[in-house]
Order: C-alpha cells, then sequence, then structure tokens
C-alpha cells in the first residue's frame, strides 16, 4: 500500500494511526499542501479529487480518511477500531464526525487561506475563527463522552478506535493553535492515553519523514 | 422511531430520505433552528450534541447523519444503502464524505451566522463563500463520478445509496443560493433521477410538517 499524505494534514494523521494499529506497512507518498502539490497535474493523475490522504490498495485509489479506516477494518478486521453491535458502531461514528464534519473541515488549509486572501481576514481574527469552532467543536465532543457508560480508557471501550484516531490529530491542531482544551477533562484524558501507544505517538506530525 | 429534525436542515434530509428508502415510519420531531430550539434546555435533555438530526430507537439516541444512516443499514437491511463490496462500500461513504466534511459544514446555519455578526461580512461576501464552497466541492464530486465504471444512474450503480442520501440535500441547498451548477452534468443527472423516486421527493424541504 502506498500513503499519500501531508505530516501536518490531520486528516492524513488519522489514516496513519489506523495503519499502525492495524501494523500494516505502507509506502510514505509525501504531498506538500502549503507547496499546493496536491493541485499539480501529477498529484491529479494519482487522485481525481486532489485531496490527502490517498490510500492506494493494488490497483485501487481511496479517499476520504473515516471511509479508509472503515475499508482497512473491513478488509483487516484485527484489531477492530469498530465495535461489534451497531449500537456501539453508531456511537463511534458519530463521535469521529462530531470532529470529521464539525470542526476540522472549518479550519483546513484552504479554509484558512480563503479567511486570510479572499476575506482579508487579520491574524486576529483568523486565530479567534480558529479556536472558536475547535473549542466549541471539541465541547460537543466532551458532552458526549464525559459519564457517559461505554466511555472508557478511550472514547469507546478501551481499546482504541475510529472515533481515537479522529480526535487525537484534532488535539494536535489545538495544540498548534494555542486553543483553549481545560474544559474538555475527558477529551484530554482519551488523548492521552492515546498517546502512550506507540500506533499514535510514532505517527504524529514531528515524527513524519516530510516533518519541517 | 422518532426523528428530531428541520425541514431546512440538510444533514436532516439525508436521514429523512435514507429512513423513506427503507420503508420505516417514525415520528416527525421538529426542531426550529432558526428560532435556535436545538440550544433550548428542552432539547439538550434530548440531544448531549444539541445537533439535528437525532433519531430515537428505543431507547438509543443516535447522532450525525451518516452514522445514523449506516445504523438503518445495519438494522434494517432491505434495501441496501451501501454495495455489498468494501471497494464499493468505499467509494460511496468517500463520495457521502466529500460532501459531508468538505462542502456543507462550511455552509450550515451556525457558520453563515458567525460570519455575519462576529467577522460583520456584507450579504455579497456571504453569498461568494457560500457558492466558492459549493461549487468547488461538487467540482470535487463530479470528477469523481463522470466516466467512472461504478457510477449507474445513481453516485453508485443503479440504485439509490448513501451516496446519493447526502448529495441531493447538497443540491437543495446550492439552488436555495443560486449556486453554479452547470460545471457537474453527472451529478445534476443523478440529482434528476433520485427527484424521481418518492424516498426523494416526498421527504424534500418544502414537503415537511414544518415547512415554512
Amino acid at each position: 500500500m502506498q500513503l499519500y499524505n501531508y505530516f501536518r494534514s490531520s486528516a492524513s494523521y488519522r489514516v496513519r494511526i489506523a495503519l499502525a494499529l492495524k501494523g500494516l506497512a505502507y509506502d510514505y507518498m509525501p504531498v506538500h499542501l502549503v507547496k499546493r502539490e496536491h493541485q499539480a497535474e501529477s498529484y491529479a493523475a494519482v487522485s481525481a479529487s486532489r485531496l490527502v490522504p490517498l490510500l492506494r490498495d493494488g490497483d485501487a485509489s481511496l479517499t476520504q480518511s473515516m471511509a479508509i479506516i472503515e475499508y482497512l477494518d473491513e478488509t483487516h478486521p484485527q484489531p477492530p477500531l469498530l465495535p461489534a453491535d451497531a449500537l456501539g458502531r453508531a456511537r463511534v461514528r458519530a463521535l469521529a464526525q462530531d470532529v470529521a464534519c464539525e470542526i476540522h473541515p472549518l479550519n483546513n488549509l484552504r479554509v484558512l487561506r480563503y479567511l486570510v486572501h479572499d476575506l482579508k481576514l487579520g491574524e486576529d481574527d483568523k486565530n479567534r475563527w480558529y479556536r472558536h469552532w475547535v473549542e466549541t467543536g471539541l465541547e460537543v465532543v466532551e458532552r458526549q463522552i464525559a459519564d457517559h457508560p461505554a466511555t472508557g480508557r478511550f472514547c469507546h471501550g478501551d481499546t482504541p478506535g475510529l472515533a481515537d484516531c479522529v480526535l487525537v490529530p484534532q488535539i494536535f491542531n489545538a495544540q498548534r493553535f494555542d486553543c483553549r482544551l481545560d474544559h474538555v477533562p475527558t477529551v484530554m484524558r482519551v488523548f492521552e492515553a492515546c498517546m502512550q501507544l506507540d500506533a499514535f505517538d510514532k505517527t504524529q506530525p514531528s515524527a513524519c519523514p516530510d516533518a519541517e
């Protein structure tokens, strides 16, 4: 397998974690988003969506991090990243989507670029925007995992899964932009538990081959 | 089952389509987003995330539209909304996420409110923002379904599925905000095919009990 990704892309980091949790080897194919390599013709030949991450598995090209992780879970079931029961799976998917559909899309590189280049926002307004969505969005996650009987050492039970793969990279982004995190103690407890595992620690942005 | 939702919420509409495709009956529980009913204490008792849609199934509360649809597909498998093969499922999930993670989050009500109230954007800049993400985002979808061998009458094959449930409500939003759509002919062909089905037509915003 080849993973086209970028060290600082949090959607890429989600897939790196999942691959590591599964113990799957892959070639790391760096795509430099800040240098806009994802918009180059050479990358268009690889990816119709021109987004990272993209996973190549044989002849197949897979996009969208949550879809890739579900695919990995279906094709390499051990260890499972989703619970065995439908309600548990729904809870884990919803938690992942609370980050991937409510927080991260507002803070990715092309949106920040639009704020600065098209809307002419200053650095302060841009950072306020970033923190607003991270801080309010993580509060939604906190409300759903704090005191919930299914929450364990990780978002769902005592083994890491899809929700943790998506949550942890968001915390890295939050820390990079100095977001407030003291209002989400359960989120941070789960984050710390994850970071004790090699699958999360050794795939983090600063550990990537293309890290700057 | 009870579906807490709002006629104009496109994430709600996704779930209404899925329920209709499955032929499942439910109580329609309106939550008026513009009147901020989702932020009222009475709704907080129903939903920890305070978002719509929320599906109650017995004692369980489910959130996040794509997670709800996958749950419905697992608990009521006929007709299936996801393909039988892992690669097909990955493709359909990725298409759904191309809308749900890349387009819709930038254009929902709370984001538009932030643009206007916090960033003091005028109507023109707000509309330009809206159209930018819809038009560029749908172009990504178009590139992935045009000329793809798995595309059929619908996004994937000749039966409607998860990707169609997510795509169609986005087109309603696009039309409401006068977005350009002539650059996405395959998307629009699929949209027209969907709208010929009762499951899409009879659950559309204007057909809802709380429509204004």
